[in-house]
């Protein structure tokens, strides 16, 4: 694509005319802040501080018990799923909203297995986030024979790795955490399947930042998180794909009464729940999941082709302007290998991000090195880009940085 | 005990008298109701709007990402523990509070039986909570030669089932969620020692309600709710206890990178945190937790003699003041043999029990014909009591339940 004028007001006029600019009033941002952490921690939609101060006061105050009826508490991790499954190329019965990304990654996992049961190898990335790794290590700990084997980004050690056909399950993060490199769902999809593998996908980096097809590209089983770019607040609730064509025969391990088919009848035997409704397992965190419905809410309508498009060049623009502060990029800037973030490498990455901060411009730090900025088209401007990446070559080559104070520390997220 | 007399000037004068009394004022109860279900799901702390409010606004809002330090969100299950750690009788490095009941019984389990590999038996109730049953049917159904043998409530049918030498791990309730029956954890726990089994215990029915003692009878581990008498909201987070003495061998499943030992190293292998931290697996729901804070802090300064003094005092009060309905006692007489809740039986149960709703006394049901009634020392006065009897007893002997519209349809809770 051709590059935008590079001046401040050529990317005012930009956002003059962007059709999603409206959104950004959907959120309530700080003043004085350019959040460009959006990939780790989504802001805050204006709507959930309303909406979970109902359920508090109204559905749970007020309604007590009797809510678990009236106020359809029962049946909102299907109702949550109805509102994500558009997101992810999926009908609203191959969705639950539940749980964690760590607990479902088990259930798709050992579900992905059992369906698979003379095949005993897992694949995963080695530079996977490494909650998909140590989840992998714990389901291959738990089965006799189970073994991981780990690849590299890219379908060529893919193909190499599911060449013995003794694959059963292919875990894989369709954008990169670190690197934010986009995987090619449906044909990674198929080369699983080409080789007998189901593909198990984990979307935490690519939900609400570009269009997902789950169906489209076969997938058998994804998870992903809602607190990144769906802004479901923090640690909120997150999602489990299960593809129609196993919920004959898909089972997972959790098997608790929300996963039930006929949970009040209180019988003393497991039967499932049709659909991805029996890989819930207990109670969902309802005040979490009022603010997951308010997040939701704010994607009707959105095009998340406008979305995929913004991204692109939001991503392009940062990595244009940035270009003068001489760092290495990590990120792909191949578009069809691009996820919604651009990492740059540099020894002091930690510092410079700090430095950033310190200036009210919030990305992130990914060790060894990875200065690593997230863009969610619902909420960022390009004029927030311009400025952030002018004031990243101002820090970089201004040497700002290098005060004792940006030092690196133990650090979270 | 020597029953109070029965006039409703003498409850308000045990009212008047009662220690605990001024607690109510922490709870937002609805005008006109009398709530007895507070073993389903607790009332509203006073606190709980302000506490989720200021994490949405400021915490999440203003501090964005930043918060996972700055707000100490990252040590927030810990935090909880310490809280809730009293009120079980543990050390705050022996509790983590997270994910769900449902879930957090299937690690302990598991846990369980990995540390007794030689025997593949699990023991559970045959009238435990379904989530509790069908949970151990899927460690069964998990690992070859795993299997279940089903007991009825007391000790006796416990010795019967332990005799054989072959259980690796019991799973009983303190409290059963129907009939109330207290367990004697103690001699219980002891008697599967006995034998070469761990104890795992359900406390859902029992925390907050009754002083729980679970490292003085020599408990493996536990797992509780927070939303009945602990009154955190619906779902709300739930915790897991492991005794410290296994802290060096126990290893769950579901090894996320919450419960690693050095988690923002992000090395490829998973090694599990001290204590009972490693049984968490991912982040957990902070806008949800944020409620679990807020209700825990009510009970700073509480003593649980007086609770568990209150609540025999209350049930003791309500057996005898709804002794005219003539409705079947399920719950122990014995106050050591009952948890804080009463239940009665009538094939008409689910009618009465709406007929009390439509009153504003709002008790629950459950199939096939258990009238059950909770009762919380926090928030419940004895004139409630009164007034509750006096209505069951009304409504049973006017036949007001006979009324179609109470007739019974689906329930959930």
């Amino acid at each position: 694509m051709p590059l935008p004028s590079l001046s401040r007001e050529a990317c005012a006029e930009l956002d003059a005319a962007d059709p999603l600019a409206p959104r950004r009033a959907d959120f309530l941002l700080p003043e004085g802040v350019i959040y460009l952490d959006g990939n780790s921690l989504g802001a805050l939609p204006r709507a959930v501080p309303g909406r979970v101060a109902h359920l508090i006061e109204q559905e749970w105050g007020r309604g007590l018990v009797r809510s678990w009826n009236d106020a359809g508490w029962w049946d909102q991790p299907r109702a949550l799923a109805a509102m994500l499954a558009p997101l992810v190329g999926a009908a609203s019965d191959e969705v639950v909203v539940g749980d964690g990304t760590s607990a479902n990654l088990f259930k798709t996992l050992v579900a992905a297995l059992r369906l698979n049961p003379d095949r005993r190898v897992v694949v995963a990335e080695a530079g996977a986030f490494p909650t998909d790794l140590y989840i992998a290590q714990g389901v291959a700990e738990l089965f006799d024979g189970v073994r991981l084997r780990l690849v590299g980004p890219g379908g060529e050690e893919l193909a190499e790795a599911l060449r013995p056909g003794d694959v059963g399950a292919v875990l894989l993060g369709h954008v990169d955490y670190r690197t934010g490199e986009l995987r090619d769902m449906a044909a990674e999809t198929r080369l699983a399947h080409d080789h007998g593998a189901l593909a198990v996908w984990d979307l935490c980096h690519s939900v609400g930042a570009l269009p997902v097809e789950l169906s489209a590209c076969g997938a058998d089983f994804a998870v992903g998180c809602t607190y990144k770019y769906l802004n479901a607040g923090p640690g909120a609730p997150a999602f489990t794909y299960v593809a129609a064509r196993h919920h004959a025969r898909a089972r997972q391990p959790l098997t608790g009464w929300h996963g039930h088919a006929r949970p009040f009848d209180f019988t003393g035997d497991y039967e499932p729940a049709a659909g991805a409704s029996c890989f819930l397992s207990g109670s969902q965190p309802l005040v979490a999941a009022a603010a997951v419905e308010a997040a939701l809410q704010v994607w009707r309508g959105v095009d998340l082709a406008l979305v995929r498009a913004k991204s692109l060049a939001l991503t392009d623009l940062f990595l244009e302007l940035t270009r003068p502060a001489g760092l290495e990029v990590v990120t792909p800037l191949e578009h069809a290998r691009r996820g919604s973030q651009v990492s740059l490498r540099h020894p002091d990455g930690y510092a410079m991000v700090q430095a950033l901060i310190e200036r009210g411009i919030i990305g992130d730090f990914r060790a060894p090195d990875i200065l690593r900025f997230g863009f969610t088209p619902l909420y960022l401007r390009h004029v927030d880009v311009f400025d952030a990446a002018t004031a990243l070559v101002e820090v970089v080559r201004g040497g700002e940085w290098r005060d004792p104070r940006f030092a690196r520390r133990a650090q979270v997220t």
